[in-house]
C-alpha cells in the first residue's frame, strides 16, 4: 500500500493526526530500560495516534546496541500504523542508496525525512521506493533555521523555493511530503499554498512551544490537504514517575482534542 | 591534540593529502568478510594516507551488525592518522547533540561532516567539541548539487553564501572546514578566496571523476592552506581478487604522487 494511502486510513480510523516522537533519552528515564520504556509508550497510545516518528539520532547516540533496540521496537508498532524513520539523510546517488537500503529495507520505516541541500538526484534514491514516503526538510523550527532557510533567492526565502521544486520538479512518484515546523505557522500557510497536496510533517509542538492550533489549521488550510502533528517529549515525558505510561496516554488524548479541535472534528 | 594540528602533523609525516574512503559495499567484496576486508586495506595503506574516511551509510546499510564492524574498524586505525566519520547529519540542537555524541564519543572520529540546511544552532552541539573538525557541506560532487547549491542569493550561489557564514559568523572554535566537490575545481578555487585558512575536505576524486590536478591546485592556491582529498571506489576496489590489498597500496602510492606533483611536492 502507498504511504500516502496508509496515512490517510490510520488518520480516518484512528480520528487523529498525532504522531508520537519516539526520541529516547536515557538522561529523561531515570533508569528505565529504553525498550521496555518504548514499548509501554507504543502500546498505551498505539489507538491514539496517526503515526510514530523514531528519530535515529536518540537510538545511535547508544552504539550499535541503540541500533538492535530501534529494530526489536519498530517492530512491535501495529502493521497499520505508519512510522517514520526520521534521519535527515542527505548525501550523493550511491551513498543515499545505501541509506534507503538501510531505512526502508533494515528498518522498514513507511516514510523517511531527507535533507534538500544537495538536490534531486541525491533525493531520487529514496523517491524511487514508490510506495513509501519522503519528507524533504524545507522550514524546521530552530532558531537558526533563518541563516539559510530564509535567504532570499530573487525575492523569494529558500524555503519556498525548495518547496516549488519538491512541488514542480522533483515530485514524479508523488511520494514526496514536507517538514514545516509548528513554530513559524505564517510559514506552514504559504508552503500549503505552493504545496497543496502534499502531507506534512509538522513538528515543534511541547517542549518547541510551536502554536498547536495556529499550525494545524496553517497545515490544513486547503481541502483534503494532510498533516501529521508531531509531538516527541511532550508525550514521552509528560512523567517520569512509573506512572509514565498513563500520562503518556493522557497526553496524547490531550494533544489528540487539541489537534482535532483545531481541525473543526 | 587539536583535529586541524592533528592532520597537519600527518600530513607532513606522512607527505601526503590522500584520505582513503571506507565505503564498504558487500555487492564490490565477492564475498570477502567486510571488516576483514576494510582491516587488510587499512594495513597495506595507513603509511600512506592523512586521513581516513568510514561512510556511515555504507556500515548502516548492514544493519546494526555493521555498526559493530565500524567501531572494531574504527579502533585499529593507527591514534596518528585522523579519521572523519562521513555521516552528513544536520537536525535541530537537542537532536544534534546526540549525533555528536553519537560521532565523537562513540566511534570516537576526529572530524565529522554536516550539514548546513538548518543553520547555526544546528551545527553549535558538533562545533563545541573544540579539539574536533566538523567538515560543512557546501559544494558537492553529485551532478544535481546545483538545483539548490547555485541559487543566486542577491547574485552570490548559495553555496558560496554557507562558505561567507562559515568564515564570519560560524566558526568561533575555528574548526570548521568546508566539503568542496574535486568535480568543480573552479568553485573549490572560489571557495579558497572566501576561506584561506580553512582545511578542505575534497571528494569526488577516482570514480566520480573529478579532476585530481586541478582540485589539488585549487584547494591549495592560497600559502598554508590545508586539503584533504578522498578517494574512496578507487582504492577499495582497484582490484577485486585475493590482491585487492595490494592493489589498495599501488592505488594509494599512485594518488598519494599525482597529488603530490599537482602541489609541487
Amino acid at each position: 500500500m502507498l504511504f500516502y494511502n496508509k496515512l490517510q486510513e490510520t488518520i480516518s480510523k484512528q480520528n487523529s493526526l498525532l504522531c508520537v516522537g519516539l526520541d529516547p533519552d536515557p538522561a529523561h528515564l531515570e533508569g528505565k530500560d529504553v525498550a521496555s520504556f518504548l514499548k509501554s509508550i507504543i502500546s498505551a497510545t498505539h489507538d491514539l495516534v496517526c503515526a510514530y516518528k523514531p528519530n535515529l539520532a536518540f537510538f545511535e547516540a547508544m552504539g550499535p546496541e541503540g541500533l538492535k533496540i530501534l529494530k526489536d521496537v519498530r517492530d512491535v508498532i501495529p502493521g497499520n500504523i505508519p512510522v517514520i524513520g526520521d534521519a535527515k539523510r542527505g548525501d550523493i546517488g550511491n551513498t543515499a542508496a545505501k541509506y534507503a537500503d538501510s531505512l526502508f529495507n533494515i528498518y522498514g520505516f513507511d516514510a523517511i525525512t531527507a535533507n534538500p541541500y544537495l538536490g534531486k538526484d541525491a533525493l531520487d534514491p529514496f523517491l524511487e521506493y514508490k510506495d513509501k514516503g519522503v519528507f524533504v526538510l524545507c522550514r524546521t523550527t530552530n532558531p537558526g533555521a533563518s541563516d539559510i532557510q530564509e535567504l532570499s533567492v530573487d525575492g523569494t526565502p529558500l524555503y519556498q523555493i525548495v518547496a516549488q521544486k519538491a512541488q514542480n520538479d522533483w515530485n514524479t512518484n508523488a511520494n514526496i511530503g514536507l517538514v514545516a515546523g509548528a513554530t513559524h505557522p505564517d510559514d506552514i500557510a504559504r508552503l500549503r499554498g505552493i504545496c497543496p497536496d502534499m502531507p506534512f510533517l509538522v513538528p515543534g509542538i511541547g517542549a518547541q512551544e510551536g502554536d498547536l492550533e495556529k499550525a494545524t489549521k496553517a497545515s490544513l488550510n486547503i481541502e483534503k490537504s494532510m498533516a501529521v502533528i508531531n509531538v516527541s517529549r511532550g508525550v514521552l515525558y509528560a512523567d517520569k514517575s512509573s506512572s509514565f505510561a498513563d500520562a503518556a496516554r493522557t497526553a496524547s488524548e490531550k494533544y489528540r482534542e487539541q489537534i482535532n479541535i483545531a481541525r473543526g472534528m
